[in-house]
């Protein structure tokens, strides 16, 4: 639809959609997904929460696709084998395209340890589309961590195929963005990715700028 | 979060999603699934279309589900034997569930012949949330538009499983909303679908009224 069909009394019978840059016109942004991996404890979701809570403020329209929303649903079905993990990455990636479709600033937190699943997913995106953030921090530091205690349950062998323990984690070799959580508080790696999506302008320079002069002052 | 917590300087480290309610509040509507059912020629699609389209114009925040953008995608993995019906329905019901989540008034358009199929969709959903819109065409009149060459197959047996001609259509016992594309015009489709979404609170009602006063004066 061009602008003039906007119009009701210009609508027809053809089948012309709402499309994708309609939407963008619309909500004043790009979309795209931000594709959070790493190991668990990395501080995926703490870094994605953030970011999409800085977005809404400034009034982008964004989604969290995380386990909470996705393996409690739409992927219920699916365990953890490595036939199963790349089956969950591949609708997670297909989910994020759609919400990509309908002009959304897409976030997933996946472990998803494995190279080719995320070649894979970023094969369903046009270049500028699909930005891998990987979230580098030692296994140690997340062991320590172990929000969930899940490190200590698998080192107990109560948690087969937990990925750094019992399964691997293939770290990315040429990542978008790379955030060390180990030595990076949430609000730096969140300006990190700021400043890319603005020197990219995927999202409006003038607004995520005069974000990030106030999030400098944030107390941590 | 509440309103105060939407300035940046109130963020915390605790895990403060942003949630459907933030995003209501943000869109200036509610959201949920609209959830098309009928035959294939029925009108679900043109319907689907042409009220995404109008609501588009309003401001409305939308996405469509459609065999297109669906099973060719998420779904690319699934035929059309009954069990596979059903992982199709259900993955779908889970995702347009992930989009209302996500502030947007959803439109699925699938044939979605099984009541209880249908009914599991809609368990996912609050009372307010889901609202079944049976397209209701005799299938003569489906088999005669024949948009796609489809039932001309079927009766010649080249697909097999086709709905209404080897395989069943349950027709819904209580529908929400009853179009009939037969002796309706989309346009009044479109309308009879807004007056319902208006009467029940769901869209402001003063965009809504206005447009229909508009498309009254619509050529058809």
């Amino acid at each position: 639809m061009n602008r003039n069909q906007v119009n009701p009394h210009n609508l027809t019978w053809q089948n012309t959609s709402v499309g994708k840059r309609d939407r963008h016109n619309r909500n004043g942004h790009e979309s795209f997904v931000l594709w959070f991996t790493g190991l668990s404890g990395a501080g995926k979701s703490t870094v994605a929460n953030l970011l999409e809570q800085v977005l809404f403020v400034q009034g982008i329209h964004t989604y969290l696709l995380d386990g909470d929303n996705v393996r409690m649903g739409l992927n219920s079905d699916l365990g953890f084998s490595a036939v199963e993990r790349r089956e969950n990455i591949r609708r997670v990636a297909e989910v994020a395209k759609l919400f990509v479709d309908a002009g959304v600033v897409t976030l997933t937190a996946f472990i998803s340890p494995y190279r080719s699943d995320r070649r894979m997913a970023r094969s369903l995106y046009a270049d500028r589309e699909f930005i891998e953030v990987y979230i580098d921090c030692p296994i140690e530091v997340c062991a320590s961590r172990d929000p969930k205690g899940l490190y200590r349950k698998a080192q107990a062998g109560q948690i087969k195929d937990f990925t750094g323990v019992a399964a691997p984690y293939e770290a990315p070799e040429q990542a978008d963005i790379v955030l060390h959580t180990d030595r990076q508080t949430p609000w730096e790696s969140v300006q990190q990715i700021l400043q890319y999506l603005v020197a990219r302008e995927l999202l409006p320079a003038e607004t995520l700028l005069e974000n990030s002069r106030e999030t400098k002052e944030c107390p941590r």
